[in-house]
């Protein structure tokens, strides 16, 4: 899991030297035919990605937006008319049957369908009409990493080559190098004090809450699914927004927070939901940008990328902070007891 | 909480009798401008309610249905080309900021929109072309529970009113009494041994895991949100396809599972996830109809209502569960610490 963190920078190079090629031919068939809606499909670490593909559609492409219930496909069977939207896969694997399963039947239904999967001969790579291959190479560890910040890459790549926005293309050049410091603040971060003390309250606990807002409500749900799936923690994710509607009597000083606050606006926002978060006398764990410098308990990431494209370096000291956390149990973070890299849901 | 929950009957009842006069108008609007997707805008347990109206639509109406992200008008000020489609937002309070900022903008835009909401004449109702009233009367506990109900009533009443659904509107019609005979049967149920062990289990445990899936994913949802916000367990909420995919490794004996599993083909799905929960040596409680007699720790609801409807049923021993697990702890159900009744956020 470690070494495949640490080759995210080199997976980011490839999907960026890899756009011309690879991504703008399908950007160039979904402007030939411009959707009207789309629908993203996937499960587990792949969902979230689709999260952050759900924002990015519906800020940069300006069209609805929702995530598909596989389970209206394989188990009620019913038909939807897919027909004038983009339907979108993303697997890791490629293999999970209901994902496959949506992606067909919106082909057949005359939806224009994309695959996103580190296995471009995959199943979900045959089933729909375009696929773009992760290029992360094999992944061995189960709890996935790097193929997770290819497809967030990959999705933001997609949506900056629809709208042939330079910006956006430009600032995901500037993502390898940004993403190269990231690591290396991140690893000295988990040197210092806080963040030996970070892995020891985490390694502690049995319960965490996670929070942030827009794209990177991705991350957050992203890093409490790492934290249960490698450390066995409670861990659960929220948007601030939801925070408030009930899961706020969740905190406490045994139930460890720890928040994702982008720069700009949307953390000003996320601000009073780390208020709250520190009511119980224990401030959470921030990840951020140059805002967060000088809070207590908070790793400032000096990359300044824009908003939109902090998910790729912000769930990278989460997954060192995973890793370190289960070596910190004495457990593999490789491998963790029941599960399996590839699950096959019907 | 507790009378909350008893009126159910009463509140079902009057959405039935309300169906032609309140809520086939509004079908008609929609039958009139077909929409060819739909959005739904909706926070904390209404948004559950929101789950459920993701799977009518798609099932029913036959178009692809996603669950807004507010943020994206409210702080990233994104446009959405919202013409074309349905866009409804469900409130019990009709009040949360977000949620009315996303109809306003839809209806701006020339989207049909719909507001659900027990205040008739909230910000809500005032943003939406069209309103149906819930006519749950004033709730006044902070856990929403028959606003809840009544807001899966409308959605699927709407749904089939949309389609002329004669069946489906008859199963409604049988709504009431299914609701009469489903809180007997529960009160009874947390008399018996199991109920009382139940209730135990529950009071004594810190984290706890909720599985189901398809029209029941909502109430796997609902259930978890109000055993966080009422009795400050962690619960956590899963499909069961998704469960596999990391969640799986939190299971223990420490942990206990409940799982809402209908009958028919989508219960058959469930029951590998069952066997996986009681991978512990421990079985799930489990809430269902006439397949869950007889196995252990199961409430067999008499009730008999098809698979779509179910989830108006089945949360309400959970319901009573939850309020029966605060009285245990010594906490009040109506006003837990910490939450107010209208969460504003932006």
């Amino acid at each position: 899991m470690l070494r495949e963190v640490q080759e995210i920078p080199d997976v980011a190079r490839r999907i960026v030297a890899g756009v011309e090629a690879e991504i703008e031919p399908v950007a160039r068939a979904i402007r030939d035919h411009p959707p009207r809606w789309a629908t993203i499909a996937a499960r587990g670490t792949s969902d979230h990605a689709a999260v952050y593909a759900q924002y990015l559609l519906e800020t940069r492409l300006g069209i609805p937006t929702g995530l598909a219930k596989p389970s209206v496909t394989t188990v009620y069977g019913s038909s939807v008319a897919w027909d004038g939207g983009l339907v979108i896969g993303i697997s890791q694997s490629g293999q999970s049957p209901d994902v496959v399963a949506v992606i067909a039947a919106a082909r057949a239904a005359g939806a224009t369908t994309v695959a996103i999967t580190n296995e471009t001969s995959s199943p979900l790579a045959v089933a729909a009409t375009h696929t773009i291959g992760c290029g992360a190479g094999p992944e061995l560890a189960v709890p996935a990493t790097k193929t997770y910040v290819a497809e967030l890459l990959v999705s933001a790549a997609l949506v900056a080559a629809v709208t042939a926005d330079g910006d956006l293309l430009a600032a995901i050049g500037a993502v390898p190098a940004a993403l190269d410091s990231t690591l290396e603040e991140s690893a000295a971060w988990l040197e210092t004090a806080e963040g030996i003390g970070a892995v020891a309250d985490l390694a502690m606990a049995d319960r965490a809450l996670v929070v942030s807002r827009g794209y990177n409500l991705a991350t957050a749900l992203e890093l409490a699914l790492k934290l249960k799936e490698t450390v066995g923690l409670f861990a659960e994710a929220y948007s601030s927004a939801d925070f408030a509607h009930g899961p706020r009597a969740l905190i406490g000083p045994r139930v460890p927070g720890l928040a994702f606050r982008p720069d700009g606006p949307m953390g000003e926002r996320l601000d009073a939901t780390l208020v709250d978060l520190a009511s119980d006398g224990v401030p959470p764990y921030l990840i951020g940008g140059s805002e967060v410098a000088g809070r207590p308990r908070a790793l400032s990431l000096s990359a300044g990328l824009p908003e939109i494209l902090t998910p790729a370096i912000y769930i990278v000291p989460g997954q060192l902070l995973v890793e370190a956390t289960a070596r910190h149990h004495g457990v593999s973070p490789d491998a963790p007891t029941g599960l399996a890299k590839v699950t096959r849901t019907r």
